[in-house]
């Protein structure tokens, strides 16, 4: 069993994972797990090889073969069985690793990448993700459910074939917290959500637009700390992904897609992490158990892209200040102007 | 001239550095500078190759020979001359990249790390800190005075040579305001040192106790993000580093050595970061000119060692909660009985 502990000087938890590499002889082996199609656990015909299947959608046109197939990780962060036994020591503080981390494998193909696949197929990862969070937020245990896609070693995905990952926790995370008390203090003010001002600054002055249409947008932040950083967001205000329509979906799909292939042909196919910032479930069970909150109102679920193009050293992790050698004007024209 | 800017939602600020790679062709090159003697820069006879000296410890015992020398970095992040022109763009905030960004070369030897060096020239580095810190923290213009160091090219070291590196900010980073933050409410209520109350915690457990001396003590923290992670402070409080008299500086640097050295024979000398938090310098400076603080009791210097074993992917970046395979409890006793 895992254990979440807290630095109560960083005020920040940490998933101590027993159960994976531990010795110090293990850390050598650490340098990806590149398997071909023959020995892929997430290929169609070594279903047997996954943890039991979540979900699935399966394709109506060839009945027994799955579209997108959601399966428990084999190596789980955390697990969903059990209580959390919170506890102090010391100063410190302690629960047990009580989530869920699962796997969404996002198509049969073991060598295509999200964004090589039909327009319709990466629709359905995405509604699968819906689904997922869903289901999860019923779990009044889990505080966040956090999805995000690692994609390349460098990146820290330890196989090709194309997967995103889901992590419920049962605290929220120290940078949603952030986030969410920056929304709140803006919105207490201003009654207004700090994401639509963003957007709105953004649209205004263009300059870091990467690409926009009726219903999403990409920029480059103000103040990215890596270079070709991009965030997504919906044009029009809305809290959870969860409430996302089918319509609102395939649009998602279509400008995910679009803005993936601009960053692989601007930067030569780079490792890359994408994670997905929805409302905190914690805020969403109170607000449907009938208690007041504007989590509706202050949040504005948003994606992260971020290509790993630089290394993060002891500057970075002594002052959580970043180094960003390019300014985000720079990337959104190269980004803007590249053809996929 | 780079420019800080800050991030509205994140509370962060980055330092978007023009001068350095900015085209999406630049970041193939990013591999690691690695140069063999011939072309080190920081070897002795070397030196007009560096920017000007800004300091040096010479040898007593070889005239015009040095033994740690102190150049400002060739690409520097932020650069001393100038004024931080503070303004407002919409909702963001920026000001000029206005700071100092130093090297410490901490030997004339090309091929030894600072663990491999006599004790005397370890401290004599150490030495070579406080002389840095104590001459900026003169300059109102800076908030903060952080040394790191990276060791190996997967901790960001771009030449083998030994070497740390200083950058002085003209805000406080945000990892520091935290640790502040929480170090300045504990002592509100309770008038201790949260750092002297981890220590205690800490030695009275033992199980995360890497070495103790009587001047300083090592243990692996008990949220540690990382395998391996290590934090080394005096025993005695003490807030600011500069205030290190010479006896003490030696008794670190024989601990510090033994220390790395443990690490690296444990863990076959893998890449690495340290870094030293010590008090702010604003609120020194306040100190200093009279005003009421409680910087001299609440803060606590300490220095953090980071090997780099694992991968940070989309979950680390996207929540800020770290996933950490090693018990720090499993980490202190491999290091506590390895022989270096």
């Amino acid at each position: 069993m895992s254990e979440l502990r807290h630095d109560p000087v960083q005020k920040r938890w940490v998933i101590i994972a027993t159960e994976r590499a531990s010795r110090p002889q293990d850390f050598h082996l650490e340098k990806g797990n590149w398997t071909g199609r023959e020995a892929c656990p997430f290929c169609q015909g070594h279903e047997e090889a996954t943890p039991p299947q979540i979900r699935a959608f399966m394709d109506p046109s060839r009945p027994g073969r799955w579209l997108v197939r959601v399966v428990s990780n084999k190596f789980p962060a955390l697990r969903i069985e059990g209580d959390l036994e919170r506890a102090a020591v010391g100063q410190y503080d302690r629960m047990n690793g009580i989530g869920a981390h699962e796997v969404i494998i996002e198509t049969p193909e073991h060598d295509l990448d999200l964004s090589d696949l039909p327009v319709e197929q990466v629709a359905a990862v995405l509604r699968m993700y819906r689904e997922r969070i869903l289901d999860l937020q019923r779990d009044v245990r889990f505080r966040y459910i956090l999805i995000f896609r690692n994609r390349g070693a460098a990146a820290g995905a330890s196989l090709e074939h194309p997967h995103s990952q889901l992590i419920a926790t049962p605290v929220t995370p120290r940078t949603v917290s952030m986030e969410l008390a920056s929304a709140r203090e803006h919105f207490a003010v201003k009654e207004r959500c700090i994401f639509c001002d963003i957007i709105a600054q953004e649209l205004d002055t263009q300059s870091r637009i990467v690409a926009k249409d009726s219903d999403f947008v990409t920029w480059c932040p103000y103040a990215s700390r890596f270079p070709f950083e991009m965030t997504i967001a919906p044009v029009r205000h809305q809290a959870d992904y969860a409430t996302m329509d089918d319509g609102l979906a395939m649009a998602l799909a279509r400008h995910l897609r679009d803005v993936i292939r601009r960053m692989k042909a601007a930067l030569d196919d780079p490792p890359y992490n994408f994670i997905l910032h929805t409302a905190p479930a914690y805020y969403l069970q109170q607000r449907r158990a009938g208690y007041w909150s504007t989590i509706e109102m202050d949040w504005h679920w948003h994606i992260e892209i971020l290509p790993r193009l630089t290394k993060t050293a002891g500057f970075e992790w002594g002052s959580g200040f970043y180094i960003n050698p390019t300014p985000p004007e720079d990337a959104a024209r190269f980004l803007r102007e590249v053809r996929p």
